[in-house]
């Protein structure tokens, strides 16, 4: 993983290129059978598409299979599962699965824009209405719903930045309290500034091989025991009911039926946090809590590193930093070192599953892993 | 397939949505487990991105597994590759794919800045060279190198035409001889406008299963004997050659592999002529000639119908349309409808394998499909 920063100074293949070496290098592998690079913003930011190739070039890696993968904030780990299925598919045995994005050095009309081409331009967009408008429709929604005071949600920003005190790769290495999440600035009505992720460069990089072949390059390997993506609508117009992800639902239960475990056999989570009420919502979509019972984790310190549910261990997409294609593999890279007891300060103790949530779009899009300790 | 047509005047979802619900009542299927998207520009061009929820909401199935996957003017041929790994990886049984672009409504630089997002923007489109004009080096030194006139190349676009004629989605159905294209306005020396594909609006889909439900869906099922995917340098000026594409030798090498058979075997073929020259070059890297010698298979008109070679047989990138991310998709529509003895007036007699050939860049990503009939 390359550090989350805002003003990397770095171009799209050099972030890339960061976190695949450091990947292929930890790993010791030097052929590769494919390159999957997950990406949203290329093409209207960097007016760069053809990411397959370009970062095969730059890895000296011409010639082998390659792919771009996009669903939005969901991109990366949507190409970890395609990923995934190249290697049960046979076809391919080493696979280099990375994802990257670049957003700063550009205006902030800009990168709104761009973030809403996970909506639908055309009947939501044109209405003039933002991303972070319609999460903070779901906010209002929310605590509305279920009586949940600002307060109460504030706390997981909270719990990400001060996981992120202790990883190096993270955005914001900043201690805050739910007061400074309340009287930060005001966004969209009723988040604030402390409320959402930030805007950052970043990439992550993983290698993939079949299980009887991994113990050949780690010590410690990580199982993927579960690779699943479900959609929903695109538009959150168009669904019922807006305080709840169905898509979570759906890609979640798929995961825990093939990895044969159940939500209480989690040792780590990472949820896709980009707006606090997310990381909430999360909490009960996957089934850890009940429907509006979410912030009640956070009340009881169960989503501390030493409670028992450590969620975003490493700050999350609030506080690790958020480059919107890449977050979904942060979240595996983080949650196998994990499983390899190799986080460091970020360490939960005894780890043995870890399950991650990326999220595309309103909830149109959900890639959930599970993952489990081979050793 | 919907035509491709300059004009439209309709959006992504519904040419996707139009090409997806005729696959799907062709082959009598409901319920699908995902849906792979070939695109390339619609980030740049529509600043929509999240393609597979859209199109799934589209289609009234969200929930599926959605995937966009680019590999530029090979976004097609790429998501066709990707959807066969899914369905072998054991994860997902029945898989639409479908490719969609729209290019028309733009300004010519709007498109051709679109373009060369196939091609390093930093180090390569910041010159102000453009794609046409890369492919126009490459004409100049494959005639220079060879020999070759522009008159012998000049065959290619003509068969395509011809073979247009024929096709009711196809976008230019008009015949033209040599001197129509050797007459025609210049584009990038010794480029001209007969020379190159066009700017159009177009979708296609297939509907996948594993071979042994095939027969449930269809009378003639088509199998996929080979898919596979290779890349190259991403720039033409980091490569020691520019009148031969490795990537594809590298691609369909491995296909003729995997599927057993050698060029010879080959009934019918769809090569990717974005460019005369391209076409030609297809019929040399391809195996069907030596270097230098591919317009002697036109001299000798082994790539009519009813040659040794049918190729282009509806029309090819230069007649049928080339809707950039799409057209791979276009080619194995087609080649399907050739093997189930469906093509109509464009059948090609007694036609039981054929192979695609689909490039992204210039040669930078090149997919190739095998296609045998099962009957």
């Amino acid at each position: 993983m390359t550090p989350v920063t805002s003003g990397s100074g770095r171009t799209l293949s050099e972030l890339f290129v960061t976190a695949a070496k450091q990947a292929l290098d930890e790993a010791g592998v030097g052929e590769i059978d494919s390159i999957y690079v997950g990406n949203m913003m290329s093409g209207f930011l960097q007016k760069q598409e053809h990411l397959g190739a370009l970062m095969a070039t730059a890895l000296g890696q011409e010639g082998v299979s390659t792919y771009k993968v996009e669903a939005a904030c969901a991109s990366g780990g949507v190409a970890v599962n395609a990923a995934v299925k190249a290697l049960l598919s046979g076809l391919e045995e080493i696979v280099l699965v990375g994802a990257v994005e670049k957003m700063s050095g550009y205006t902030t009309p800009e990168v709104t824009t761009g973030l809403m081409m996970a909506e639908d331009r055309m009947k939501v967009a044109s209405t003039g209405v933002t991303f972070v408008g319609l999460n903070a429709m779901i906010a209002r929604a929310y605590m509305h719903e279920y009586g949940i005071t600002h307060e109460s949600i504030a706390q997981f920003p909270v719990l990400c930045h001060k996981n992120a005190l202790d990883n190096p790769n993270a955005q914001f290495r900043k201690k805050i309290g739910v007061q400074d999440v309340l009287q930060s600035p005001l966004v969209a009505d009723p988040l604030r500034l402390f409320d959402c992720s930030g805007i950052g460069d970043g990439a992550a990089a993983l290698v993939l091989a079949p299980k009887d072949m991994a113990k050949k390059f780690n010590d410690s390997p990580v199982e993927i025991a579960a690779s699943t993506v479900a959609s929903d609508t695109l538009s959150l117009y168009q669904r019922p009911k807006i305080t709840t992800f169905e898509a979570s639902k759906r890609a979640s239960n798929r995961a825990y039926k093939l990895a044969g475990i159940k939500p209480e056999d989690v040792d780590a989570l990472e949820v896709h946090d980009a707006f606090s009420v997310l990381g909430v919502m999360a909490l009960e979509d996957l089934g850890f809590a009940e429907k509006g019972a979410g912030t009640h984790l956070l009340d009881e310190g169960e989503c501390e590193r030493d409670g028992r549910l450590p969620t975003n261990s490493f700050g999350g997409l609030k506080a690790r930093g958020h480059p919107v294609g890449a977050s979904g593999v942060y979240q595996i890279a983080e949650l196998a070192m994990q499983l390899e007891n190799k986080a460091g300060k970020c360490q939960v103790s005894g780890a043995r599953i870890g399950l991650a949530q990326s999220v595309g779009g309103i909830g149109s899009t959900v890639a959930v892993h599970i993952l489990r300790a081979m050793n």
